[in-house]
């Protein structure tokens, strides 16, 4: 069966139903080769385990910096026609839509933040570049990076990666962003987000880094123990506005912030979202894009699952004063 | 700091910051004994090693079988007094409620699936009486019976328990349903989940299970594989509703559903939730009391946090049928 987005007829909630991920031995392989642990898809020489390159990034002597291949075992896929139907009292859509692997680095053990500064501005364009270019297919509204980074956090694959879903719906956490800070605008001409940063940058307790055209913080509502956001300093709704400075100093700060993470956490498994604004909408002030990290150390239980709340022990206040020690 | 609610000021979204629970040994322990793992706060003879019981049911000899205590580590308590208020820019509440522990048997490593039937229908109807009672402190305006079955489920205790969490506020996953179910109602004059059992009845296809009074069904957005409901066949919003016949209906064909799982995915860690009208609520044409069974195969990935939709790689109709297979 194929993929297929089904809508709970009670919440209005939609599910992505993936039975082609169901039986996938890791994320992305191709053959066999891999399972024994030796042969990693995502090394240099093992190009031909994965499918050809949509886009790939080279060193001046010809080998690949970052490399982006389509997912070997897709949530969505983009060869699937877009339909949308009914099937008894229910609503589905097809599976269709974009789901890209990010191999951001030749070295096999390394993670974004070990790699030099100048390496993960590159990544971090190519987050850019890929989200630019998906636009283009109107029928997609909406994408979104991720990493899931180390086996608790979901990664099936250890050599460093993000994946990139892009759908022809807004899912329900972006949409209710989207719609949260549209609602916000609405009542007061201002950015929710803007107003945040000013908040934050008033109140001092939440705060973990700051640089030119960043400031990374605690949010008040944390889902997760030590989630922390980075926010562009400038009003900015597409992630695909950052200029190559702003890339930089954007490596830079979340460099700083993961490696304070790490430290402080010991190495934690960790979520990371890319949240801009969707694709087909034109600049807009009310949304502000941001980089969302949140490390992956709880189990989501029946409380979390079944009221909806995320309950989280550590405090933001508490977990920004913690990483601002590991300087 | 004490435990509160606090808003996400974009989407809305409350979470518990809950610091009491960030360094439990375990979720109940009241002295370091336990600790080494030899020592469990939940068998008889060990009762001093947690609070005084709120509720219990003995047997003709007096010996407990199910023991309701309050929970030691809670993420909200009913003796904080229950204040909203403005902090900056953010909106928080005092972390007023309920959190209830219910040991379901004085045995020490038994499921509750794998109890005597009697045993169960005892447990589901402490679970009646407990959220019954709640509802006399009019300030508590939702609660809920869940479980956490096993480590991956978030369980931290072996010992068969649930627990219970009332709230002066309808969380946002009670609230979509509740919201949902009348809106419905409004366009249609029908149940949504009476409609639902009607078209499940009718397919077969996702069904698990038929007793006299209920239905266990895979639903079809299922955000989990193997994910089942059990309903009951005639329209009831309160779960307290129940007489004894429903429980002991309830406790056979809820033991058999959770024993197919169990021989289907061999003991896998499983979340229940007790999903009934909100607590000062009167009995509502519109909402349809439940009991979601959620096996915790998956962890949350950086898609499902972001985006807010699961990808589930078992389709409802194969694992309807699988569970039918293991009779």
């Amino acid at each position: 069966m194929a993929s297929e987005l089904r809508k709970d007829p009670v919440t209005e909630r939609w599910v992505l139903i993936a039975p082609d991920r169901g039986a996938r031995p890791s994320d992305f392989v191709l053959s066999s080769r891999e399972v024994d642990g030796r042969l990693c898809p995502f090394c240099p020489g093992n190009e031909d385990l994965t499918p050809r390159a949509i886009d790939r990034r080279d060193d001046p002597a010809g080998n690949w910096m970052v490399r982006v291949i389509p997912n070997r075992y897709p949530a969505v896929r983009v060869e699937v026609p877009l339909e949308r139907e009914a099937v008894e009292i229910y609503d589905r859509v097809s599976g269709f839509g974009a789901h890209e692997v990010l191999v951001e680095t030749p070295h096999h053990a390394l993670a974004l933040w070990e790699l030099p500064e100048e390496q993960r501005a590159l990544v971090l364009g190519v987050y850019r570049d890929r989200l630019s270019d998906l636009r283009n297919d109107r029928r997609l509204r909406w994408g979104m990076i991720f990493k899931n980074h180390g086996p608790q956090a979901g990664a099936t694959l250890r050599h460093e990666h993000s994946q990139l879903v892009a759908l022809p719906q807004i899912p329900r956490e972006p949409l209710e962003r989207w719609n949260g800070a549209h609602a916000h605008y609405r009542r007061k001409h201002r950015c929710v987000y803007c107003d945040i940063l000013a908040a934050e940058l008033s109140a001092r307790v939440r705060l973990v880094e700051e640089s030119r055209f960043f400031v990374a913080f605690c949010p008040y509502a944390s889902r997760a123990p030590f989630e922390t956001w980075i926010l562009p300093r400038a009003h900015a709704a597409h992630y695909w506005e950052l200029t190559e400075e702003d890339l930089l100093d954007l490596a830079r700060i979340f460099g700083e912030v993961m490696r304070r993470i790490d430290r402080a956490l010991e190495r934690p498994a960790v979520n990371l979202m890319l949240h801009t604004a969707p694709l087909q909408e034109p600049a807009s002030p009310a949304f502000h894009w941001h980089l969302e990290i949140a490390p992956a150390t709880q189990r989501l239980g029946g409380f979390e699952w079944g009221a909806g709340y995320f309950i989280n022990p550590t405090a933001p206040e508490e977990a920004a004063e913690f990483l601002r020690e590991f300087a």
